[in-house]
């Protein structure tokens, strides 16, 4: 099984590989003439560091280990990178490999946007919410004044490798903080996809997942890159409204995250919980059919996701609120929210919302 | 005297607004409908707090001042601007307006960069290096582990302002910091523009330089900023050859800089010091007539800037040839230097020079 995709993000081109194996260290450039060994860094976290080292086999290649978690996504980490950068020295020229999910991507993408003014980057994800989401589409940050990517750059990486292996030994809290994002990308795709999600969460709810399904998982991933490139090959850097429909559910998830405290939940369960809100949202507005609100919100239930309002993590729920229209704030004042339709999705703004309507809606007062 | 330029550097376009006075608030950014006020920060040091304030006037905007000087140009600098920025609600669309020399608008342009994964800038220059090279054309940048802009983006301002009045009260120091770019500027623009600075040196080392000189020196800016601004455009984030002419000099004076200790010398002082040695090496190699390599070092030295060599403030000699050998690590094994030719310059790569040579040469023991 492989398959390889490739984007045109602006003046960026990203090659997805999406395979069953770990890429080894020669080749894992294919631009460059030779082996590019002698100008990289390998950076992973204390969960990935066994895949670093096998991906590393015997060269010299200078290993920086971050702590991981959500909690590490700040500077410091990027500051390391940094240092074990230049003291592998490594130029504009250098490579930057990050192996591991979300929190070692983003990070080792953010240092090699800004490590000279930009070298090389190359990201193997080792997690599903990666592989579905973070590692693809240029979008760089790190965590500060405990606001989540609040610096950050638009860097895609050149290479990115999906080893679907890795997944094998994920533990279930991971699966279901990537599997929320791939059955956003699989409702925006419908379909086929929509069917062979359906049959996943039937497999999921049952916890015979795996080895039975990884056929479909591969081509359901594969499908939600393609997917996902399309969006962000559209509007690469988010200015206009198309990657807004990636954001389906995270409008609230945001708000959740923040009022539950960055790093207690994960970002899959939050916006698990976001896509259930957008259908009552949807409903009650009119523009999301019941039957469609129901069969989404089964779906994500399937999966085992806690969808009930209030969420027991989310703490006090006027500073959900505040989250909520903080985010408002840095948007000059409008909140768009991704609303399932008839067809596919719809993208609306919050001036068609009332308050007590978002009130009534998050203390669970509102019934599909 | 109001002179208008316009530059497209890449997806970029920063329009550069020369002058004699400050800018207002009330239109700092002509490109948007209504006032920015309500959604921007000031970003100052101490020695530009005042001008700052003239600028904001009467206005409710965060005002950020930092330290100042090169020893201030490291991550806690960005940290302040980017809590700045959160502490003000700035959001995507909010605006940093940097006001001061090359450290505040390297700092600025940098924290503009990365807040949110960038928001709009607007750069007010303050003193001549900031204006003929720092403002203009996208590099941003703070030192890290002792290295000059090892971190950094490209991120070219929409709106550059350059009040020459605020050159009035610039100290000595601060014009000879700036000057040197000006005349390797200069020297790249050659004939009208070459001659007036011949007209400018001389009046400097009469000590009489304004306000009889002062539309000479607006011309001068004016030409340089447009020199540089085509080049830039040419080659907007250097990875071709033409950006490299703008780094005449820098070879030598990077190496300069770093054997001095940061901030131990002005990067201008360095500079001119590396114009001189360029003249040295290019006539070595048979590639500079001696009329000319003198002709540019009566230049240089009318500036009153120190040219002999060993530089006073170099430190140890070994500590200098790391350095260069260092540069040449960095970029791949490559060291170029941009050598005055009999018609403008040349650009030759490092396996012209023998080691001997070089060493020769920073001994003093070089003669034209």
């Amino acid at each position: 099984m492989i398959r390889e995709h490739r984007f045109t993000f602006g003046k960026f081109v990203s090659q997805v590989h999406l395979r069953k194996e770990l890429p080894q260290m020669d080749g894992i450039f294919p631009d460059e003439p030779g082996s590019p060994v002698f100008r990289s860094i390998l950076i992973c976290d204390t969960h990935t560091e066994a895949i670093a080292l096998s991906i590393k086999q015997n060269h010299d290649i200078p290993l920086c280990v971050l702590s991981g978690g959500e909690a590490a996504k700040g500077w410091p980490a990027v500051e390391r990178i940094l240092a074990a950068a230049k003291k592998g020295g490594l130029g504009r020229d250098g490579l930057f490999i990050a192996v591991g999910g979300g929190v070692v991507s983003d990070l080792s993408a953010f240092g090699a946007s800004v490590f000279m003014r930009g070298c090389k980057l190359c990201i193997v994800s080792t997690t599903l919410l990666g592989m579905v989401d973070a590692a693809l589409g240029g979008k760089t940050g790190f965590d500060l004044f405990g606001i989540k990517n609040l610096a950050g750059t638009f860097y895609p990486a050149r290479h990115i490798y999906l080893p679907l292996d890795t997944l094998t030994t994920l533990p279930r809290e991971e699966w279901k903080s990537g599997m929320a994002e791939l059955i956003k990308t699989a409702l925006l795709g419908g379909g086929e996809m929509e069917k062979a999600l359906r049959v996943l969460g039937a497999a999921f709810s049952r916890g015979d997942l795996l080895p039975e399904h990884e056929e479909l998982l591969f081509e359901l991933v594969s499908a939600s890159v393609k997917i996902k490139g399309r969006i962000v090959e559209a509007d690469p850097q988010e200015t206009g409204t198309e990657r807004a429909l990636l954001n389906w559910g995270h409008t609230f998830a945001h708000a959740l995250e923040s009022s539950a405290g960055l790093g207690n939940i994960s970002h899959g369960e939050a916006v698990a919980w976001g896509l259930v809100r957008s259908c009552e949202l949807g409903h009650h507005i009119g523009i999301t059919p019941k039957e469609r609100a129901l069969e989404i919100t089964d779906l994500v239930r399937s999966f085992g996701y806690e969808i009930t309002t209030p969420h027991p993590k989310m703490g006090d729920k006027k500073n959900f609120i505040k989250a909520l229209w903080g985010d408002k704030k840095q948007k000059a004042g409008k909140l768009r929210f991704v609303i399932p339709a008839v067809q596919g999705v719809q993208i609306i703004q919050d001036d068609l919302i009332e308050d007590r309507f978002l009130q009534s809606l998050i203390n669970g007062e509102y019934a599909l």
